[in-house]
């Protein structure tokens, strides 16, 4: 019995045991609330040290609160903001970047959920007209919500376009500890070093409790940011545990670990499956999520005991997610089963 | 040496070890994220258990985050939602509920936080007319943030004068916990039969690490509130760990012994203190709060040792919150010092 | 000398004599302000007898004023807006509707402004999904920004598909009078008749100087619009003065004298330019509107003579508009002046 | 017989003979839309010349319109706003400046509507604190909702406070021209002169049809004001006829000659009045407006004769307003009528 594991969403997994000692640790005696304590001055050092000394770094609660809060920061309610089709902000978000912002989001279909120059060009017009919305942003999500990933170089061609327009470039990176593993690259090289002005920087995906940091690479966005984080119901009053989650994961390199591990586990379940005759992987499996077309009626069977999620219907195309605490043996409990229901 | 413990808010206080043994009971294996879990599921079934079958529940991160979305619940952006000057909602939230409900506060000053059937009727007025914010809510905080309580009767008196008017009322429960022990009174008595119809009650003040819930006694309130809890980014993906901390609260009256013990620590600090000549206390002491009007004088002294926040820098008045961890060896410690400085 | 007649828009004429008269006419003596005076009831009753008795009529001043408030009464801010690429509300208000209403616009490319039920069908999927904006309304624009037209049973086509599935259907309407016309169809077909929820019912562009009118088909929808109209900055005091223009566009008939006449002069031009070598007529010419290719070195100097928008600059493809005052001697000039450019 | 007239307000008065002679005037052939035409420059460069070359100078449809987009240009989401509790902004607006701005209304009661330093003093606490919303803008009205003026020092005295402490300062002049009237001064020194930053510049209770300007005086809050209007729905598209309207109040002191008419109406109602025994005038009469307590049982009886609103119901208080078209006569009218009922 699996025990309901499965591969629905890297957020369905547990908090990893490091984590939670830190947590344990940390919870003595009194510290000044909202994060004038040492354990978040500590964190606040430790990501700096990993993105560069420039960095202002703030704790939010949620993914969406990150991309919010970050994407306000960095506009005017008059501002439009450049996204892919398939990322979170426009999907998943239940419009809290339009209601929060007021921008608007203008979106390209993309084939791998990348965005390009090119797809972004397109929406370069209409500046200093005031029917339009103002071009403001760029957000793109490293590693992408189809599992795949920017090189630093393809990051750089963006955010260059987009900084020689006056925009500025936002990475969702609710995986981009998944993303640099990938690529092999330090945190800093596919952010700070490639033009990235605002970071959401990802950690309940990647084995923390709850939390995530909005990093500013450009600190002049970053003035007012404590009034729009607590205007947004952001600032947590015990900011020591969030700190203290954040302090973990980069102790000891835990967040590049647990996402080698996860993408590892992809990469496994991905090779497997695809050498079973019915499956094939309609995306780079460069993460930790594999994508793959499977016959439509095997699908409910299968998710009575891996529960996973339907990607596109009409496609019969299923979304696998893997995570830090997902085994070799999960994998081959999973494609047991496939190749079970598929002889 | 006190290590840094002191008198400023009960959310410098920990998390109490019942709590931290819940979360790390939890974290084992995958579950569905989002709320769609057994241990949300019995959580909220223990909070029915207190407040009744018919409460709708929704756990959000913080207590500004159940305030606003609460109000926004219940209210169009043309309503004004009244409450007292000193409210939370109004002094200590950044305009969150302005800006996330469109909504006008309209305060009523009070001698000790609570509002009066009597200060709410000033703003009963302007129905039907489309030039003026039409009354929507009466917002009252309990225990207040004056460390006073309402009855019973006091908040039942307000809820029917405000539900005859076809107004709704909330209540800003952080410290209901609190309320209730003071009272000798169930939580349901000073909610749902008193007539709320919408409360926040509060987690993180009384021992939890993070973690709120709102809850609704007028079920069709509730309606689109999933949508307005992610829209406005308090919808927790790893949904267990704040379940897992209520179930705890919940469990065995942990809610009741923690806020007994802080309200007890307070009545024990307002004792002692009241005996030194030089300190006058300013309000009721019902709760876990004191105010006291001290020499300025030895204020910045004090606060070296046992930080805590000036109330009124004019009136030198002071406000020291006790919490589930306050000891009396931390009230003797801090009254010793008290006297020694106004010896 | 043209005297700066062009054909940039319909809103660069000025105000029909007729309805100059009417504001002469009632600049007399006393009335009660914000639309409790004769005049305003007047104006309303005539639109019922245009639109039917079950209407709600309320008047605001600009086209996006229309919109936006039309759409918010109509809306949660969790909605999303189905509309097409090119139409008003999401090509040129700036953003409003998002700002204000808070919702997700999500568009759809269409060769000729039109949308279709397949075109909506796309975006008909979470439902009910807390994550995604929630399919809210269907917005159509009559006549398009393409100067094309929906017939009747298209336009039931789509609102019985958006009604099937709990959605309303918006009509920007800023130029309906001209589809009107163009159909030979009453204002009701195309509105009440066809399904219609909304209109946002133009008067600007057919010769009045100001004001737009806001109808609601649905009664239950305009329930507490007094509010989202003055909230929304849209009440006029002196409103007898935008109720008399309207009282005049209906009287005899005038909106569609103005409308027919206006779609005859670009019937015109497109017949008289598209018999120019080189001149090549790019969409329908079903109203007032007409989109031709030209070579783009003769731009510029056109325009110093007949002002006018150049629409896709890369297709080097104008825009023409044509107005209730333009005059076949205009026609006449500027396709002579053409033909001149062309030799 | 009064023919509807009386004091219910001076915009249920119609539009001023000169101002609809302009109107007429501007009717003829095309301009270019949205401000981009002579008249718009020409009315521009009058209002300059009464205020001053620096400032900038946009034209809106309203009252509401006008302060709520002026103060949108001042502010951040996490400001307040300190105003008098018997403010446009606060009464009658229906929370528009709250929704649109997000801010947070802080009043202060007043005997006579008039704010001063110690008024705005209270609420100068809490700056650089991210839970409490950091002031931002005083505002002030000339002359007040009570009738009442400011003394060019008097405005002086706030604004140099306010500027003192990072705060700018707007005025709400709906009825600013009544002001300068009843001072003997002109515009530019109760607004320029005084250290006003943002001025409403009202026209439509001046004798104008529609149309208010928004005036900076300090150019950089401007910077992104077409935006802030176009978003905001009160970009007009035949701008022409506001450009007149405002072109026609400044042409031989038509501002002047109106608002000291209004005002001279007001002196003679208020001068008759308190002559009747019955009859006592509450507030100083400064400009256009009356305020005066009456026996209760004859107000429904006058108003059916000359409407007019109650201004407090408990202290049977009445509200009179006069304005450029009142005559002598109507006051005769009243007054006697006043005499009769009071015998």
């Amino acid at each position: 019995m699996n025990k309901g594991r499965g591969f629905a969403s890297d957020n369905n997994s547990g908090v990893h045991p490091a984590v939670m000692d830190a947590l344990n640790r940390v919870n003595e005696g009194h510290v000044i609330s909202y994060g004038d304590d040492p354990y978040t001055g500590a964190a606040i050092k430790k990501i700096k040290k990993e993105f560069g000394d420039n960095v202002e770094v703030f704790f939010v609660f949620t993914g969406t609160g990150a991309n919010v809060l970050g994407l306000r920061a960095a506009t005017e309610s008059w501002n439009s903001v450049i996204c892919a089709e398939t990322s979170h902000i426009h999907c998943d978000e239940c419009g809290a970047p339009e209601f929060f912002t007021g921008c608007k989001l203008l979106t390209a279909a993309t084939p791998d959920g990348k965005l390009t120059v090119d797809m972004v060009r397109r929406y370069m017009h209409g500046f200093d007209f005031e029917h339009h919305s103002q071009p403001g942003v760029v957000s793109i999500t490293q590693a992408t919500e189809m599992g795949t990933v920017y090189t630093p170089a393809e990051i750089r061609k963006i955010s260059d376009y987009a900084h020689s327009l006056g925009l500025l470039v936002h990475l969702d990176g609710a995986r981009i500890c998944n993303a640099a593993a990938s690529l092999d690259v330090s945190l800093r090289a596919i952010t700070a070093d490639a033009g990235i002005d605002i970071l959401s920087f990802g950690g309940t995906k990647n084995g923390l409790m709850y939390g995530e940091a909005i990093l500013f690479f450009n600190p002049s966005l970053s003035r007012n940011f404590k009034y729009i984080r607590k205007q947004g119901m952001q600032l947590a009053s015990k900011m020591r545990y969030i700190a203290a989650q954040f302090d973990a994961l980069l102790a000891g390199e835990l967040w590049l670990k647990n996402a080698s591990h996860a993408n590892a586990m992809a990469r496994m379940l991905a090779d497997k499956a695809s050498a079973i005759p019915g499956i094939e992987i309609t995306q780079k499996v460069q993460v930790n999520g594999v994508f793959a077309r499977i016959p439509p009626e095997i699908i409910a069977e299968l998710q009575k005991e891996f529960f996973f999620y339907i990607w596109n219907e009409e496609a019969s195309e299923v979304r696998w997610m893997t995570s830090w605490d997902t085994t070799a043996d999960d994998i081959a409990a999973f494609t047991d089963l496939l190749k079970n229901k598929l002889k």
